[in-house]
């Protein structure tokens, strides 16, 4: 049953080539690339014939197979961390928008914040011909890059740093932000200010504990070991870090929540106890205004973030950009409610 | 310069070839290509000479090139409405996932709701070779997929059916999940229900319009035109729509939400007003449990969705799956408060 689209045996390899083109319009091969590739040379007549075969077969011209012809595509890749983090939807689109601005296809997948899983990716997607990479880096080093870069593959990382190679950085000022957000639970008369972030060794949940500490150091607070907890982002994880600093002869105040995934689970703590504690969260939600407190963030730009690393990517390619730069982007504290609520004590 | 990896010139095509590896090691092309793919026939002195060459050049092999020698890759596509649309975040993942479990890359972009881009996308996934293709439709004539099909391009619609062509489709019961939920609100003791949707040219929004009227109907209720507002989802349109229903003579006392996106400007909307108005939303939204009240919605499984549709996409690739099926996932009532109140009047 040649026309049932379901036959096992079409899955895989038997899509029609220029050959079987040409076999068919009884012309050669050289012919059929002719009249793919709007090359002259080619008689009407004949370029009916065979423009009747690209039909008849359903042929489609291969872009990979005319990179390999014209060393040239127009596809960009994005390496994600995770594709189910909301933080990452605007600033996917504002890659696409751009990717899309300068006729390039944007092909992404996630590294699910794996290293081996984001060297993967990206290399599969160099494979692929992308003209060039936005990164949001998983691991710490990205010498596997080093060759590709080489060989004119442009790179751009986003939200977080490259590791050990020269690359165009687009960050938000997470130090910046995170001190100032602490400073102003500070300023509400807070002193015992508890911090829950993710995981250390990802370059953002470091510098927000900087900025944290920072905060602390300025207003001359000695920071508690108990007062802190970095790990998984999971609510049982957080669940267990909030509780705790919330407990004890000397519970925390207010808390410093260290992204979107911890301040859902810190909301629901938060909302489950009779003693008020302040709360300022880095990252926005897209309700966090409408809960009773509003929750005062600190607000990335996602879709800036984004923008601004593909315009760069395209800066490359065009060859007007030269030298890799680290840009930070600044954060905006949003005051709602929850950063304004006094000690309880 | 050559060490620079910013060098203007290089952006573009001259990416080292299996030619200049050739050149460099002082063999055959078909030497190096042996090499490349493991093929036997080569002396170990040669393959340390083809691979010295290769290491010194940074090649690597193209996947692309590969599939056009072995008729096969392991990738697969999946066209989406809205990168930002964090509904379509878990459904990414999920499909990611399941590629990943069999061990092919995942390739995405998004239409915007745009058929024509939906269309230049899912092609544009096609010549660059995608075994499978997993779509969330913008358009309504999918035609234009058949040659592919044909081709042996496996093909599964997620979240809304395909048009005019006989395909998989897995999709949620969105017709007796708006049904249910309308009648939770009758059940409440609400007769004048107002209905807010997406547009009426997407297949989602049209089947829960459906579902309202059936259930006003099942109720007895003769439906007015001022109750219902299809349209798009932008917070002024919803906003105009929203307050227009709850004012006049004889407002609403109850409003269903056709989708997250027009529920997140409802919620707005209804908590301005002092006059309580029953909710129910379709779609699962993050922090909907903890506002006061909590929303009742009626939800849905898109992790499911992904899987299910990607496990499809497998099946029809192993070639055990030879019949198209229309495949309906059930919703969830899930109350919490906005959808119990009873009505103001």
């Amino acid at each position: 049953m040649p026309e049932t689209p379901r036959r096992p045996e079409s899955r895989y390899g038997n899509r029609p080539t220029m050959k079987d083109v040409a076999a068919r319009a009884g012309v050669g091969l050289k012919t059929v690339s002719r009249v793919v590739n709007g090359e002259p040379g080619v008689t009407p007549e004949t370029e009916r014939r065979v423009q009747e075969s690209i039909d008849a077969l359903g042929f489609r011209r291969n872009d990979s197979a005319r990179v390999l012809r014209k060393g040239r595509t127009a596809s960009i890749g994005l390496v994600l961390e995770d594709l189910a983090d909301p933080f990452y939807g605007p600033l996917s689109r504002a890659v696409e928008e751009v990717a899309r601005a300068h006729g390039a296809l944007l092909i992404n997948g996630s590294s699910a914040e794996d290293p081996d899983r984001e060297q993967e990716l990206a290399l599969a997607l160099c494979a692929r011909r992308v003209d060039g990479l936005v990164v949001i880096p998983a691991g710490d080093d990205h010498r596997y890059l080093e060759p590709e870069i080489k060989a004119g593959i442009a790179t751009v990382f986003v939200d977080r740093p490259a590791g050990r190679i020269e690359a165009d950085c687009v960050l938000s000022d997470n130090f910046g932000g995170a001190r100032a957000g602490v400073a102003h639970l500070v300023a509400q008369g807070h002193r015992r200010i508890g911090f829950i972030g993710d995981m250390p060794r990802i370059h953002t949940a470091a510098e927000r504990l900087r900025g944290y500490r920072a905060a602390m150091e300025d207003a001359g607070i000695p920071v508690q070991e108990a007062w802190m907890s970095l790990g998984a982002t999971d609510p049982a994880r957080v669940r267990r870090a909030a509780e705790q600093m919330l407990s004890g002869a000397a519970p925390v105040t207010a808390v410093f929540s260290g992204n979107n995934r911890v301040t859902v689970t810190v909301i629901r703590v938060l909302a489950e106890r009779d003693r008020q504690t302040a709360l300022v969260a880095f990252d926005d939600l897209e309700l966090a205004d409408l809960l009773q407190p509003g929750v005062t963030v600190v607000a990335q730009d996602a879709a800036a973030l984004g923008r601004t690393a593909a315009e760069r990517l395209f800066r490359q390619l065009d060859g007007t950009l030269l030298v890799p730069e680290r840009i930070e982007l600044p954060t905006r504290l949003i005051t709602r409610g929850s950063g304004e609520l006094p000690p309880a004590d």
